[in-house]
């Protein structure tokens, strides 16, 4: 089930066409970092009404109230109103905080997302997660809010790198591994080189958003869409501004669905063998990172940080089975710390 | 018609234990000022679970992201999370502000407001506007939500100077100029020290939230609470940070709804005699303040900051006569400088 907001579409002319013949805006804006006006505005700007241009620098470390402060005097600069119109041209950075500007500015003006990244088009193009990191705390500060509407359109994947590509797989077998052993079969049959994206994306959308439908606000089964952040956004978060160690969301999110599927053989049942067909897979398609023990007391606080509820437990989505997760586990800094042994340790082999 | 929400009461202790009584809160924390942590918390803090205090500084100058930043800063030290519960005691400034942090913190915790002032009292209780000024330019950054719980008590009167009493009145008198002509008789039959408080915080409370009620997201009637504000909130805004000539909102309201009458009488259609009815009895009670020619054209660009839509048009609410206000009123520059002049030749009487 594609929620109403959301378009995929190989026309983005049409798409375009069809939203302006209904709606007046005082004026639109089109947010573009130096990528995206490089790679993809071209493709945009001429199938657009007369618009302003606000340009950001890309990158997670610049989704912060700094880049935010940017765009809200770029809006007030240009004179927008509660009836004007923001597109966040981008990835999950550029849709995150373009939507949390556009959210916030007045108390609210309209934004439409047209995600460029494999990542962005099956992950933040559904459930109106807004926000941006503050004091290094990845989305610490946001809303819930869904866009006006999300073209998700084909044509972008062909701007993409094959390493931003497979970023974005990772999300996409992620929702696999939650909710569907089927789509994990069809997903690993192939390797990353050969799989039918537009397919996926369909399928990706479809899962994310029939949990997100029942559980808007994250209270209970939402949560299944964590597995692999609560690990893996904290890897993710010790490699920021380490520039020769960079790692990819998406590559971040493979290293903690790997630990946190150790965890789940652990705690909630998942088949050892079923631990080693996503290793398996997972190494293949990612290659192995040693995370160096430099950085462990920093994933351990950064993971207590992200959803702690009392001392020393850390509430965790884990897998019961390949296509089962199960939301609310509590596991402990040492649990973690097993796993990130576990990940270690399986490029020595 | 009071909000489900908002609770007017003067035993604030019963208030609170209901509350508590449905509700497990991780953390609770009340936000205050060094105003209401002298004069306010000692009445509020024994009534509450264990509890964490963030204290900020004072002031409209304060209402900004930097303050905001600390606010978060607190939360997140305090290892706050989204089943926490912020309470904030304080004014207008407080309630905005804390209500902004809380709906973005981790993307949204609760919160109750507990209004200590006149005029946070029957203004900022009711309609869910949460927000910070940016750049100079007033509750520019913000959104739409509701606090879990308003808590109007009647004690924290008797914590106001006559100043600041004076100041919520002016929103008082607004919501009869706007929509009730015999409260206005109400109202003025007695000079400012004879009032009878409890009666009209009811009242005006009652008016705010049966328009808002019709308009949340102030697409059109709800604009009829802006009566004073256009010229009003640029007059508040020129004199911060001035120590000397320093303004109270409602003081600078008043000289608002003196310009915005003047205007309204050749505009809107308000007859010549209740424009001076409104003069006498609003300069009786706030005295009139000559504006600075200094002044006039920071005044002027910030009209039109405030609801611009066209170029030299400002979209502003008038009086078609006391007791009927009406929205949507293009006026222009030239008109709001008339307006000045006419204010500012009052005091020459």
């Amino acid at each position: 089930m594609i929620p109403e907001n959301v378009q995929i579409t190989n026309d983005l002319s049409k798409a375009l066409d069809k939203f302006f013949l209904d709606q007046q805006y005082s004026k639109i804006a089109v947010l573009v970092d130096e990528n995206t006006e490089t790679h993809c505005l071209s493709i945009l700007s001429d199938l657009l009404p007369d618009h302003w241009l606000i340009k950001i620098i890309s990158g997670e470390e610049n989704k912060n109230l700094t880049t935010c402060e940017q765009i809200w005097d770029a809006l007030t600069k240009a004179e927008f109103d509660r009836k004007s119109l923001l597109i966040n041209l981008g990835g999950g950075v550029i849709g995150d905080m373009g939507g949390f500007c556009a959210a916030t500015f007045k108390r609210g003006m309209d934004f439409i997302n047209i995600p460029t990244t494999l990542l962005s088009q099956v992950d933040a193009s559904v459930g109106g997660k807004l926000g941006i990191d503050f004091n290094g705390l990845k989305n610490h500060i946001g809303v819930f809010q869904d866009p006006k509407l999300v073209i998700v359109a084909s044509q972008f994947l062909n701007t993409l790198s094959q390493r931003e590509l497979r970023s974005g797989f990772a999300e996409v077998l992620k929702h696999a591994l939650i909710a569907d052993k089927k789509y994990w079969k069809v997903l690993t049959a192939n390797d990353f080189e050969s799989q039918d994206w537009q397919q996926h994306i369909n399928h990706s959308i479809g899962v994310k958003s029939g949990i997100v439908k029942n559980d808007p606000f994250e209270q209970g089964q939402r949560k299944l869409l964590n597995f692999g952040h609560t690990i893996g956004h904290a890897v993710e978060t010790v490699h920021l501004g380490l520039e020769r160690e960079r790692l990819l969301h998406g590559e971040a999110i493979a290293i903690g669905m790997i630990c946190e599927g150790f965890i789940s053989t652990k705690k909630a049942g998942l088949d050892t063998n079923e631990l080693l067909e996503m290793v398996q897979y997972l190494k293949l398609t990612y290659g192995l990172t040693k995370i160096g023990k430099d950085k462990f007391e920093r994933i351990l606080v950064l993971c207590q940080q992200d959803k702690k509820n009392l001392a020393n437990v850390i509430n965790c989505t884990l897998l019961k089975r390949i296509g089962e997760g199960i939301v609310n586990m509590p596991i402990s800094t040492g649990e973690v710390l097993d796993a990130i042994f576990y990940y270690n340790q399986l490029s020595d082999k």
